[in-house]
């Protein structure tokens, strides 16, 4: 709601201490203004020689048609001669809106996608602080100094041949980025927005609620997208974790199962006073099957509904220039007309089944292996110790969790070095679809390093008490060291190491405040967060039944996850890019197939749950019975899961309608648009025309 | 390649015999023509009056802006009265091919949507018989006068109150086939074509190649999907089956298991000599699922293709008027800003989900419920019989049998109702979703009724050599059934019992040969067709591990199927309507869901297989740790499927390449129509023009 307020505040303190006389010349006399709003600060090598810098500031400001990126630049005015700050001027932000597909308010109120040539129906289109919102004015500066290519094969000044040579078509800024010439291209804060934003997110008192709206326009779509889908989440959370508490503190836990039956077959370990009972068990399984499906659904709803609200229903990436590492064969682009690489879809797909599945499905192995091995010699060097007894072995126990924590870093560090060389030669053609295949190889791993363990100890020990400890202690565990790491440890480094670096303060010159915000560490990326409530979503919907305080633990850290990101996100680091989105990307897909998962996990909990298992043997069924029957169940449940999904539509009505209608006008759009185009050499006869 | 040719022909004879005068009048003066092309026939009652045979006439030649279809009306010219031809104006054709949204050739070679006002750059415009082909007419006509409506309340002339009102916005042809009053609306055959096509088709001695172009330019659509898909299908049997002969006929059966362990459980019956060994019923289980996969994908592909070739692949039927049958209040569409009846689709979705698919549960639990209540009586009655051994007893053993039967075709009768009522009760707006839905629901159950008792068997009763015995049995009996019921019984009706109520020859008068062509059987439709199809894809994929000459049996039987359905077609009964298509709707899912089924089904078949349990024995694995590795198995298997089909792309390149031209024109005609839209009213201010 407050999101269009805060671009509203004057001039940046930039340009009333610099003046706009050193910012580089506008050649469109539309853009001319009086004041001129930095927005991006790309840092320089310290080694960098002028000349460098004076060619790099001259393309940023060059026009499109020869390779730049028709952009503001002014070159700092600190002594080391190491930043240029960047700005746009009106048009190159409008235009690029335009290639982005991003959608703004249209004069009759409904979101539609900006055209360059129709600007003057937008609302807002006089104030570009009020159009475009701050995130969105940086992004578009990102994008056009990410699409700056050589329009020939050249040499930058200033830097020996091998690495300054640029070939025709190579992007710019890539190549100056291998060369060490740029440090790194970060948007800058707008301090005053930043301490509004802080105040009310979390700062502020009250557990709910956050500033969706500000978020989005202070740091754009992905992280705004993440904070959302935390909130939802979050809120989710409170109907199994009422579940979980009563269950664990009103049920009464059933005992029958330990006294009668002690000469049917090896039971399972003693602790058993607080195991669940079956009917519990039950509850839980269903109840966290049903749940994970609504919740998934209705946040398909809420991001739909979202996407509007931030006008990126409609982007078309497809449309846009390629990303600067994608290559292949100049061609015309048969759609768009335009002259970029080409590279077949087969080619593509190929090269996804036939090596990068396989590829991966063999580090999976590896870690299945690693494992393996570690319960091999954990067994050999515990049966040894207990031959020998001998101090020596006894420091031999340690061994065998050594090596496999030694193992699983070093093969998760090779896997991702893999993953982004198996990405990047897949080539990609658009960003998101990059970071799609990207993530998600990195996502498989991390989450079968994740659960590899807790699914042996289920399947293969079925050694229920093992799981629900483990579960407990990993619940409890890495919340308090993920919120240590993550938040304290910065906090304290940020407050005691660093301080002597950037002691900023109101009436410092802008200068500092620049070199300060350099200064921090990069944001390292939503992937950790996002992983972090994969995982915690796993243990809660694929084990959950084993341990039902899984929920009300993950409420509990929920609540201070938010507050702790968001202080990171606003003090602790660079602010990052944010490309604006229409939804959370690889992450949906990854919570719905977990969610899928989990039926089959809780069925086969079930089935071995000890207690089931007694039951079966009383009434007399044997195993394979047993089995289709569990089978079968599985797959009603599976078939009750997809029915739920498809009785809650993914969007809206409103929305669906909405894009409906933009399909039919484009539509009709299309044929009157050829005929006008026809009517030029055509002739319409007499009779075709009293055909009407 | 021929599709294009036939309509070539001259005038048809009826307007030889009857001239263009006694035709009804056009109001345009483009569609003045020398010859009227007859289409379609409706017949009327006996008992009708001339003066609502009048109204009806006048109804169908009105103008769409009062209710009629704006075609072409001939009284017909016999002496009961009860026919009248239909013809359609070259006006009415070319707007309901816009309404429609079916692409023809533009003149620069593509297909493109049609669009009335530019169709002076259509190629053919001028000829209609070659700018349709004789089935879009003939579908034309008959979307034309299903959509003919009552403007107000009013009677229809000559026939008493109750059945003749009707009300405004009602369905004038609904409302004439209620009142009985219209016995059947069918498409003419065109006899010369006809004789041509059959020629081609099932005449011909080659066994390859059906004239498919042909098929789809005379009778429409959905027959043509329909036969490409059989054509594709035998195709693609040649591989199973080459495979299944090979492991029938040079594979050694293996016996090792009969002699060596008589003592570790109570062996299936004897008849093992001719069954498959483990290795053998591996390489089918996985091949089938490869080949089944492969298959669907490159169908997928083809039928994509297809869509092109015909011109289908841009059918928008939600913009167009709903189907007769929709009710709901009514209102604005939101979209196409036509008055029609609005129905939420929530509530829709709600019925599907709390109405339709729990009564549906339970027809298939009232399935399982009859075969369990057969078992049971068998085993009491043969028990009984035992014990008593008296004659009266041995009758008594049929009971169950005939009971079965009874209660099975009982329950089938009745859930052909329900599924009718409960498909109206979802009111569908458009006539291909409620063909979706309905057929969905009755397949869901003749596919239950199929493989219920396969199912039993199989997994149930683990009694591989029964389930082989059936499925043989099955497969050769069904199929000698089939094609005598389909063929050789219509076939023997038509020439001897009713031949001599249409004895029709060359130089027979016109009159008669309208006669005879109602007097046909109505088509059945394809569903009975289809499921045959996919019962026997069932046979094969489910189950084909246990009996390896599922393939070449199925292969034998399509290549005669195609024979004696194009025969029956052609000859047997009377030419049906068929809409235009772009795919073979729900039968695709139908046949992917299947395939899908046979992974799991395969894999469980596997795990029950004698020699596979006597394997895992002898390797000392708990039934727990096999279950376990099944189910990994299973979901690995599932998971190469799953990359198979994402490698192999829905739609050729060039085909995508062409949707998302069409996408990013229609984008920009969008744009360009707003601005041209906003420029009326609009002064451009100086720089914004500048801004260029």
């Amino acid at each position: 709601m407050t999101s269009q307020k805060e671009p509203q505040e004057g001039p940046s303190s930039l340009t009333k201490v610099t003046g706009p006389s050193s910012w580089s010349r506008v050649s469109c006399p539309c853009c001319i203004s009086s004041h001129i709003e930095p927005l991006v600060l790309i840092q320089l090598a310290e080694s960098v020689q002028p000349i460098t810098k004076q060619w790099i500031m001259s393309m940023i400001s060059a026009p499109v048609k020869t390779g730049g990126a028709q952009l503001l630049v002014h070159p700092g005015e600190d002594m080391k001669g190491d930043m240029i700050v960047v700005a746009a001027p009106r048009c190159t932000l409008l235009r690029v809106t335009e290639d982005l597909g991003l959608c703004k308010t249209y004069q009759d109120g409904n979101m539609t996608a900006f055209s360059f040539d129709d600007r003057d129906n937008f609302c807002n289109i006089d104030d570009m602080q009020k159009f475009l919102t701050l995130a969105e004015r940086q992004y578009i500066i990102k994008y056009q100094v990410d699409s700056m290519r050589a329009m020939e094969d050249q040499r930058i000044p200033g830097i020996p041949t091998p690495k300054g040579k640029l070939k025709a078509r190579e992007s710019i800024l890539q190549k100056l980025e291998k060369a060490g010439v740029i440090r790194n291209v970060t948007p800058l804060h707008e301090q005053k927005l930043l301490t509004a934003l802080g105040k009310q997110w979390y700062s502020q008192k009250s557990l709910w609620g956050q500033p969706l709206d500000s978020i989005h326009a202070y740091f754009g779509g992905t992280i705004a997208y993440y904070f959302s889908f935390l909130d939802f989440y979050t809120l989710s959370l409170f109907p199994p974790a009422i579940l979980g508490l009563f269950i664990t503190f009103f049920l009464p836990s059933a005992n029958f199962s330990s006294g009668n039956k002690t000469d049917s077959e090896p039971t399972p370990p003693k602790d058993d006073d607080d195991q669940p009972s079956v009917s519990s068990y039950m509850v839980q399984a269903v109840f966290s099957m049903l749940w994970s499906t609504i919740f998934m659904e209705l946040w398909k709803r809420r991001s739909a509904s979202l996407s509007y609200r931030w006008g990126t229903f409609n982007l078309a990436e497809q449309f846009q220039e390629p990303r600067p590492g994608f290559h292949g064969e100049l061609g015309t682009n048969p759609v768009t007309g335009r002259l970029e690489p080409l590279f077949p879809e087969w080619k593509r797909r190929l090269r996804m089944g036939l090596v990068s599945v396989p590829v991966v499905g063999v580090f999976l192995g590896l870690v299945v292996m690693g494992m393996a091995g570690f319960y091999f010699c954990e067994r050999l060097v515990s049966n040894w110790h207990k031959g020998s007894g001998s101090y020596f072995t006894a420091i031999l126990l340690y061994l065998p969790s050594i090596a496999h924590i030694v193992y699983t870093n070093v093969l998760g560090n090779i896997y991702r070095n893999v993953a982004l060389r198996l990405t990047e030669s897949e080539n990609h053609r658009e960003e998101s679809s990059f970071d799609y295949h990207h993530t998600t190889k990195v996502l498989v791993f991390t989450f079968f390093n994740n659960f590899a363990v807790l699914f042996h100890i289920a399947f293969f020990k079925e050694d229920m008490p093992l799981l629900r400890k483990r579960l407990a202690s990993l619940l409890i565990v890495t919340q308090v060291v993920n919120q240590f790491t993550e938040v304290v440890v910065p906090f304290l480094v940020d407050r005691f190491l660093s301080s002597g670096d950037r002691n900023l303060k109101e009436d410092d010159p802008e200068v500092d405040r620049l070199q300060a915000q350099g200064s921090l560490p990069a944001f390292p990326g939503l992937f950790a967060e996002y992983i972090e409530l994969l995982v915690q979503f796993g243990y809660l919907s694929l084990f959950s039944c084993v341990y039902p305080l899984t929920a009300p633990l993950l409420l509990l850290n929920n609540l201070t996850e938010i507050r702790t990101d968001a202080y990171k996100l606003c003090k602790l680091f660079n602010k990052p890019f944010s490309a604006p989105v229409a939804n959370m990307g690889v992450w949906q897909p990854a919570f719905e197939v977990l969610s899928f998962i989990s039926v089959m996990s809780n069925c086969w909990l079930l089935l071995l749950s000890p207690h089931v298992k007694e039951f079966t043997q009383e009434a007399g069924l044997s195993t394979n019975k047993v089995l289709v029957i569990a089978v079968i169940v599985e797959h009603v449940l599976i078939m009750v899961k997809m029915i739920l999904a498809f009785m809650i539509p993914d969007e809206p009505d409103w929305l669906r309608i909405k894009r409906e209608q933009i399909e039919y006008h484009s539509m009709q759009a299309l044929k009157k648009q050829r005929i006008k185009s026809s009517r030029v050499d055509d002739k319409l006869s007499p009779n075709a025309k009293m055909g009407e």
